[in-house]
C-alpha cells in the first residue's frame, strides 16, 4: 500500500509513505531513485542498529551506495540538543557534504532527532524515514515534524522537514515490546474517534489480530491512519485550524505524562487523555452522551487503559496550564462530537474551552472507573 | 525603495525588503501588519542593543505590542550552538509561545543566529530582520539562510527560514566601523562583476559618496544589490544552478579567511578572493583579458584590497579542498566572462574546474601585485 502525502503549500515536497510487509528489503533501490546522494548516513539507536543496522548498510552498499551507520543510546532522554550536536559533529568528522542523505531508522525519538539533524546539517539535507514502532509509523510518518526536548519542554526546538520517503514495514513490529504496540493502537483509536466511525469499529473488531501482530491487519491499520492524517495535514499545513483535531487526548495526555515524570509512555497517556477529554466533552455538552462507553469498550479490546491513573488531580490540572496550546488560562481541548466526527464550536474552531473545574470533574469521575458522567 | 523577494517554490513566503533612510522608525507599525504576534523578542548583540535597543522596544510598546530585549555578546565567536541554545532557553524561561515573533537587530552574525533561533524555536516562529551593517543589508536580506558555526566549519548547522520583512535603514550605517562598510562594498562589487556592468561602473563613480556614507547613495547601492540577489535566488531557490554565480570570490575568500584564523573579515577576504579568482579565470581562458584591471580599479576606489595578503600559498590552496562546494579534488569557482556577466561552461554549469596549479599561479601573480596574468 502507498499513501501520497501532499505537502501544501510546497507541493514539490510531496512524498510517498510505502506500507508493506517486507518493504525494508527495497530500501536501497527506493532511496537511490527518490533521494539520490553522494553518501548516506543511517542514524539509529543502539537497539535498533543491533537488529537491522548491519543489514541496511549491507543492502545500501550492495547497490553501490556509500553508507555509514551512526548510532546513539536508545531512549527518550537522548532526544536532546547535546545528542543532536554530537551527531552533526560526527557527520562533519566523516566529511559528509551537502549532497548527503540521512536515513532515520527507529521509533519516534529517532525520527525527531535524526530528522532534526537532517533539517539543520548544512542547512538541510534530505531524510528518508524508516519507522520501527507502530506509533512512529502512524503518527510520525506524516507532518514533517522534527525536534528535540529541552528542560523547558518537549520538542521545544525543532523544524518542519518533510522526508523524501517513508518506508513502513509491519514485519519490523514483530520485535516491538507490547507496551509500544499498544501505544500505536491508542493513536489509531484517536484517528477513528475524530475522523472515521468505520475505522474505529474496524479497530475494535480486529483488536485481537492487531495485538497478535498480524502483518495484514497492521498494514491496514497503518495505511488507514496515515491516510487520515495526511488528509488533515494537507488541508491545514500551518496547524492553524482543523489540524487541531489531531490533538484529541493530548491536552490531558501530555499533562499525565509530565505529572508521571514521563514514566507513562506517550501512547498510554494519550489513551487516558482521550477518556478524560471525552468525559469532559460530555459534561460540556459538546460530545454526545454514550461516546465514552464506546471509547472505553474499544480501548479495552486493545488492552489499553480505560481510565487515568492519577495520584494528584490538582497537579494534572495545573500541568495543563503549561500546555503550548493553552494560550490563556483556560485549557482548550480538541473533542469529538460523536465517534467518527470532531466537534467544532459556533465560531468554527476545532478546540473548546475546557474550564479547570470541568476537567477536574472528568478526571475524578473517570479515575474512579465511573462510566456515567 | 522596496524590493519584493519572491520565494519560489513557496510563494506564500514572499516578503518585502524596505530600504529607506529613517525607515527604522516605522518598525512597530510594519511588524504589526506583516508579523502580528502575541509577543516580540528583539535579539541584538550588546553593542547594537546599546545604540538602538531601548528605542526599538519603546516604539514597539508605544503601539501596544509586548516586547522584550534579549542581548548576547557581540562577535563572530558567538555564532555557536551554545549561544543559540541559551537564547532559546531564555525565550522559554520568559514563556514565549508559538505565537511569538523574533526581531533580529544587528549584522550578519545576528541575522544568522537570531534567524536560526526563529527557525527552530517551537519548530519555527516568524522573524523580521533589521540589518545594521551594509554587508547584512545587501547580502543577508535575501535568501533566508540562517545558522551557526561549529569547529568543523562555518554555517555547518542551520536552516532556510524566510523573514516576514526586512527593514534596511541606511542611517544606521553612520555608526558602522569603516572596515565593515568596505566589507559591504566588496559584496556589492561582486554583484556588479557577475550581473550588471552599469551597476559596477556606478559603484566606481560613486565610491567617494558611498565611503562618506551618503544616505541616498547607500540606499541605491542596497536596493541594487538586493534586487540582483533576489532575482538570482528566485530563479534558483535550491542553489542547484545559476545561484552559484553569487559564490564568485568565495572559494578563495573562504580559504583566505580560514587561513588567517578569521582575522580577515569576510568582505575583505571576498575582495581578495575576487582578485585571485579573476586572475585564475583569465589564466583558464574563461575570463576576458583586462577584466582584472577593471576589477582592481574599482576595488581601489572603494578602499578595498587589490591583492591577497597571503603568508602561505600551500595552505590557501589546501584550504580550498575543504570547501563545501569542492565535491571532489579540484576546486570549482564561479567566474565572470567579463565585467557584468557570469561565465557558464559548455555543459551550462556556473562553476568551473580550477586546478590547484592554476589557483597557485593566480595567487602568486596577484599577491606580488602583478596585474598582467
Amino acid at each position: 500500500m502507498k499513501v501520497r502525502v501532499e505537502t501544501t503549500p510546497q507541493p514539490t515536497a510531496s512524498y510517498d509513505v510505502v506500507i508493506r510487509a517486507g518493504v525494508l528489503a527495497e530500501l536501497a533501490d527506493r532511496v537511490r531513485s527518490v533521494a539520490a546522494a553522494e553518501r548516506y548516513a543511517v542514524i539509529a539507536p543502539g537497539d535498533v542498529a543491533a537488529l537491522y543496522g548491519a543489514g541496511v548498510i549491507r543492502d545500501l552498499r550492495a547497490v553501490g551506495l556509500a553508507a555509514e551507520l551512526l548510532t546513539f543510546e536508545p531512549g527518550e532522554a537522548q532526544k536532546t540538543r547535546a545528542v543532536w550536536a554530537e551527531l552533526t559533529d560526527r557527520l562533519a568528522a566523516l566529511e559528509f557534504g551537502r549532497d548527503s542523505c540521512i536515513i532515520a531508522c527507529g521509533g519516534g525519538v529517532t525520527g525527531d532527532l535524526a530528522g532534526f539533524v537532517a533539517a539543520t546539517y548544512m542547512r538541510g539535507v534530505p531524510v528518508v524515514q524508516v519507522p520501527t514502532t507502530l506509533l512512529a509509523m502512524i503518527d510520525a510518518s506524516v507532518g514533517g515534524k522534527t525536534g528535540v526536548d529541552t528542560s523547558a519542554g518537549k520538542n521545544l526546538v525543532g523544524a518542519f522537514h518533510q522526508p523524501r520517503l517513508v518506508l513502513a514495514d509491519p514485519l519490523l513490529l514483530k520485535t516491538l515490546p507490547d507496551a509500544e504496540l499498544r501505544a500505536g493502537l491508542a493513536e489509531a483509536v484517536k484517528h477513528g474517534v475524530m475522523l472515521d466511525r468505520a475505522y474505529f469499529d474496524w479497530i475494535g473488531e480486529r483488536a485481537d489480530e492487531l495485538l497478535a501482530r498480524d502483518a495484514a491487519a497492521l498494514e491496514n491499520l497503518v495505511a488507514g491512519s496515515v491516510a487520515f492524517k495526511a488528509a488533515v495535514v494537507a488541508a491545514d499545513p500551518f496547524e492553524t485550524g482543523r489540524r487541531a483535531v489531531l490533538n484529541f487526548g493530548h491536552t490531558i495526555g501530555h499533562a499525565l505524562e509530565r505529572q508521571s515524570g514521563y514514566a507513562l509512555t506517550h501512547g498510554i497517556a494519550v489513551a487516558m487523555g482521550m477518556v478524560v477529554e471525552v468525559a469532559a466533552g460530555q459534561l460540556l455538552g459538546v460530545t454526545e452522551p454514550g461516546t465514552l462507553e464506546q471509547l472505553v469498550s474499544v480501548l479495552r479490546r486493545c488492552d489499553l487503559p480505560d481510565r487515568p491513573h492519577v495520584t494528584s488531580l490538582d497537579q494534572v490540572v495545573a500541568a495543563t496550564r503549561l500546555d503550548k496550546k493553552a494560550r490563556n488560562a483556560a485549557p482548550r481541548c480538541a473533542l469529538p462530537r460523536e465517534i467518527g466526527a470532531a466537534a467544532s464550536d459556533s465560531a468554527g474552531r476545532w478546540t473548546h474551552d475546557t474550564p479547570e473545574n470541568v476537567l477536574a470533574a472528568a478526571l475524578e469521575a473517570t479515575s474512579a472507573g465511573a462510566r456515567n458522567v
